[in-house]
């Protein structure tokens, strides 16, 4: 198959599961492109001010860069066939469930990425995934699986 | 104006906000119909076996349960005009963050409804809003605004 | 909840299993109604020659009716919240499966309603449903648990 | 034309009518790409739980795996231009119905491909279809006829 | 079934097939209501200049006046479930094909009226309807047998 | 014909058109309900500081305001049939030309309201517009001419 | 601009129009490619019979061809930026006012091709098209200006 | 990323801020097509009348003009992903407030490019953008940033 699939990774960015996806891809040579939203915690927090100038107000100082982030978040979720959501042990991660509901309505198959003691709370999220992986390396298989 | 405004009240379901909207709604003689999820927690927990047969794996009792709550969910969101999402200060809640995502790839007006000291973990949802309120009073002076 | 809900009924056609569900939506009075393909076997597959004319060619006599019955069949799943497919224990049931396929394309909510014998056959249009059930009752009891 | 077709082979996986098209689209050197479901019947029914861990309960087997393979496939349909549905002489195949469905429902151009006994119960597919073959030499002179 | 069906009826002014279609509708009374073009002739060729100004050059004369029937027309078809288009014998009648196209591609049930001897010449148009009818009396039957 | 058109009136607040528009359709008992932002400028303009709490920030002051305006304002041009927009001889009046482009894309009926002497400045508005009309009462013919 | 501009040319099949425009677009090196129905009057009103086998009845006859025709006509249509609709002086040429509307319908531009003595009669489907043209040297002289 | 972004480039045409955003594209080696409309206001104006024929009335040397125009402008704002509004100091630029509507309507991401002193003004506009910037630089700093 010609076909490239494009996939995109969302959620957590405190862990390596990014990489090992990225790598398993590159191991077996799967005709994927992964796309991400920007990984880079402090640059991503203060993008909005950064460009457009200084907010006194904390709350504005995040609405700017979360606009900023979201042209690329939301262009990107729409062009993938894949959305591959990652929740991790901390936070409160609302903006991989944002995501996760966004792919879901726009009918984008989405794969979630978790430790099994968060099911329960992450049911509603999982019932609207094909697949629920607990390891980055299941998710490489699923689209080792699909894609070749 | 004779439209019917439909309003999808999202999250929380442990204290009274969604009582606190209608009573506004009701006092104000608003034409607005508020739609919810089912707010019994256990009810809602259960469902899936409860009709549809006992499972021992409880990722599968979860699933069949929320298979079942998302069929009105979404419908109901689908046919909604403005889509509360409310954020408590407990537990992850990610099932709100997924019906903000999900509303806002439709195309529904957001209106998310949470304390200030969440404000930067809930920015991409609030950035996706077209109002962030604090109570459920300032909710009823918008839609008192609107829909008059 | 003043919404009524539109549920369409689609597949066989030789056992009781729509009214049943029809029953049990009077008896508990939802805010429910169902549309239904024409069950009348012999009109449903004469009705384009009837109508249109005779064919010497059964393909023809069989493509005038089926087009005709997709006027009704389609027009209803689009205008459906709810899509429920039975599958019975005889006949190939084809246009049941298509109809799932639809109305799962439209993204509309479907469940299903088969006995478990034929679970691996039908595991696609499962995979695509909201839920599983053996009994007309249980269909019942997901609509008393949703629209009330 | 330098645009390449997209075409979806829906359906029975037992007879060698793939290889029968693509080997006419080779040597009619025809500026189409061919997309298939997986064809391996053992891996496709088990690459649920070989990848994601197994299951006691045979329907949860074939809901992962369902699952799974529904990336691909509704990936593939709804980046097509044309699904072509094969049905066999054996088994209930379902899922071809449904694809049938699910790609009309979309808009796509769909092309049945079935042997002239099974007509009157393929009825509402073949009325759904643009074209209704016996071999699948006829499928590649319509695509040679179209494509060129 | 409590759902009216809306009909839109496209094409000919010059006969009486609009009128015999609403007398069998009420005559057997159906569900159904039907809306048609402006089929005032005059009124409607001059209604751009009436109402907006005189034109000069005739083009624009018909320009102002098509613009604001399509106003009509296309919300019209937009809300309907079915568009019957009916062909005469006599003039170009252009609008009625460009009808069928635009309900065509919106997904509407298309059914066309006209004798057999113009078959030929509307046979891509033909192609894209559920039903060819010769009578307005078959239109009825068709009506009658669909919403029943 | 039973349904009731609905048309968003957009544009300057400063005149009497709707009032004007709104007494003929009263007058000709025309079945038509017209739709409007909210007239009030101040009110309009104070609103999301009066509701959510003030900015020092005059940017997020309008802001705030703009966007639960634009809760009602595309709320209502998305379930209208009609978008009458109106431009007067004061203002730069984005948010009208903002509104006839987001009817356009919609696919919404749009006609223009304004004098003659601002018409090359409107050129590619009135181009995305089905009329062009000088005063309400040319607004009023075309809806007495299209709804009766 | 790197974009590639898709041009589909719709109707008459009698002139050389379609190689007239070809020429203007290679002489002046623009990146459009034009895309069309099969023109072979012969070879197309009988794609049918000689593909799928004969039929007695001439109506099957022509609805056989009519379909197979439609895959390449529709797919491309919607695969293209811009629609040129050509109406010569003979035949009904309803296919290519069908067309028109199915283009108009997707949100395509539209541009007519046709002498100005039957501009009465194309009314409706020139206000529905961007550009009216008389010549073919006037098609490639807008895309020109457009795509350069 | 090998993702090519598509940023059409909509307003002031009196101004150097389209090669100001070009230029740091190139400098930044970024992978960004810019789109503009055709900016040679003459030539744009006259565009209808130069192709297809003088107009006595300035309104139709208007229109014939801006529906050309049109074909560009609305074709490849369908195919940005992000559209950039500028709005300079002088004229009415209605043009460039429907292009964010219409661009909005669509899903698109807008950025304005404004001086601050017609915030007011543009407050409906800017409440529909992702950021709002003052200079073409900031421009580029956020395809910069989104891009990378």
């Amino acid at each position: 198959m010609t076909k490239k699939w494009n996939v995109y990774l969302s959620g957590e960015i405190h862990s390596d599961w990014r990489e090992r996806i990225q790598s398993g891809i590159s191991e077996h040579k799967l005709n994927v492109e992964c796309f991400s939203p920007i990984t880079d915690h402090a640059k991503s927090d203060d993008v909005g001010v950064t460009i457009l100038g200084a907010e006194e107000n904390s709350f504005w100082h995040d609405n700017k860069a979360a606009k900023i982030n979201a042209i690329r978040t939301k262009t990107l979720i729409q062009q993938s066939d894949i959305v591959v959501v990652r929740f991790g042990d901390k936070y409160k991660q609302w903006n991989a469930a944002f995501d996760a509901g966004y792919a879901s309505a726009l009918g984008k198959s989405v794969i979630t990425l978790h430790a099994p003691d968060i099911t329960h709370a992450l049911k509603e999220v999982d019932a609207a995934a094909q697949a629920v992986c607990e390891t980055p390396e299941q998710v490489v298989e699923i689209l080792k699986y699909i894609v070749l």
